[in-house]
């Protein structure tokens, strides 16, 4: 901490000021718990650099590449929410100097000297489980642990956390689809044998009612134009009678009529239809077809 | 070094024969000095990330994400040549095992305990002057220096760098523009008190007949979708006599007649012309009509 960072003096029961302040700017954002779930899931699969790798986890991540991960996640989240740079921390939000720190474990954010006593936007995930949490606390000297790592950072200490004030806790991170497929449906999808469109194929044809997204796409076929693969994917699955659902013309309310996931932009949801008429029930327009679920209701779960 | 891993003890006048088939690999691969250039650039560009940050300039990143700029050289290098994994190195190339190694000085190449002995394929680049090489060399114990760092990696010594088989040797690297720039035009396509708009017409008003990389008017924008960006930069700057050539339709015969750089997917040339008549020398079409350059034969500069 420098000399020119006054920090509060906490008593136990003095409300802290700045803290409720960026408390404050964060609830007053449009959808702030959804996009900070979208900053991770982007940073993750940008560090997966799954187009080029093929690769959807974390441990088959270097140590450099997690390292990075935090570094990443700063600046997307400061992208996403617009932040301004601080002076002597990562933001400024609301004239409030706030460090980014990320953590595999929620409770493992270490807290370097220079930020003792600051507000500290403490944010983790859990791709397994699929969950995330973003918290906000002012890491005061008395909120760390004793021992210190060789780089002379603290932990904040697990009596700490009921000081944390929760953004967002175990909420739901957008899907690592790859990381949650059984190991036989993985196997065919990432098979090596198999070109990357026959690999999207795969993917379109075992992997329905739920939603791929881009990245998906793109660390399947390990190649650029991921739209391109999923148009050429539509034709190859239209004799198996199945249907791939985007974003734009009467897609949207296709999928809602057929009781899928609703895809948004850079997503895609697959589903097998069969022909039929428009007064049935669970009909819905595609692609100037009528269509209604073959299996309707999960049937095929 | 495993024991199962023999390495060829070289006598002075033996020929290395798994270099020489590497080398010669390379060396077969269409463009393979252009590609290596187009993967260290995409490296720097994406750690740089100019959309989320505005940066452009090695000096603005951490101490983590310039270490791990080596990594992302390793994967986008793996991607662009389509090299499979090594087993006990990063890649295997026509059954030889070779490392990837990345320094930012040309000589500054480190090589690990389980690297001396192997094939590297050493590379470096100067964004500041534009170069770029890449050798390849056995990474035998007697060429490496005496000193070990605190990861006991041995530095190459300068004295193996005759025998360093260069790939490519201070070769052209794609331009970093923004960090080419004077000062007052860096500054005025920079300012922070413009709409990211509003700096990509400052970019292609000001910076003429010079490529312009979709990667910089991302930086510049500092938002996606730059492509719209320069479409609606071309309407901006249409009253100024500005145009500007992307790589379809007739805007590289233009570009080629006009005398200014040919753009290529993804780039763009602006240049100030006025109406000609089809006949006039330097003569081309521009979106349905005939202009000729206002300043020929760099006449502006």
């Amino acid at each position: 901490m420098r000399a020119d960072s006054p920090v509060p003096l906490l008593g136990d029961d003095s409300p802290d000021a700045g803290l409720g302040k960026v408390v404050d700017w964060f609830h007053a954002v449009d959808r702030m718990e959804e996009r900070f779930g979208a900053a991770i899931r982007h940073s993750f699969d940008e560090v997966f650099d799954g187009q080029r790798t093929g690769r959807y986890h974390l441990g088959q991540l270097s140590k450099v590449e997690k390292t990075y991960i935090g570094t990443k996640i700063e600046i997307v989240v400061q992208a996403e929410f617009g932040l301004q740079r601080g002076r002597r921390m990562d933001y400024l939000i609301v004239d409030e100097e706030v460090d980014a720190k990320w953590s595999m474990k929620s409770g493992g954010w270490m807290i370097p000297t220079e930020a003792v006593g600051e507000l500290c936007l403490c944010m983790t995930a859990d791709d397994e489980r699929g969950v995330f949490s973003v918290g906000l606390i002012r890491a005061g000297i008395d909120r760390l642990t004793d021992s210190r790592n060789k780089d002379s950072k603290g932990r904040l200490s697990p009596g700490a956390m009921v000081a944390m004030t929760w953004l967002a806790h175990d909420s739901l991170l957008p899907e690592n689809l790859l990381l949650h497929l059984d190991d036989v449906t993985r196997d065919a999808v990432l098979d090596p044998k198999l070109s990357g469109q026959k690999r999207v194929n795969e993917l379109f044809h075992r992997v329905q009612e739920r939603i791929i997204r881009r990245e998906v796409v793109l660390a399947v076929a390990m190649q650029d134009d991921g739209p391109k693969r999923v148009r050429d994917s539509r034709k190859h699955l239209q004799p198996f009678g199945v249907v791939i659902l985007g974003h734009q013309r009467t897609h949207p309310a296709a999928a809602e009529a057929f009781g899928v996931p609703v895809p948004r932009k850079g997503e895609w949801v697959s589903v097998t239809v069969i022909d039929a008429e428009p007064e049935a029930p669970g009909a819905a327009l595609v692609d100037d077809s009528w269509k209604s679920p073959a299996f309707p209701s999960g049937g095929r779960a």
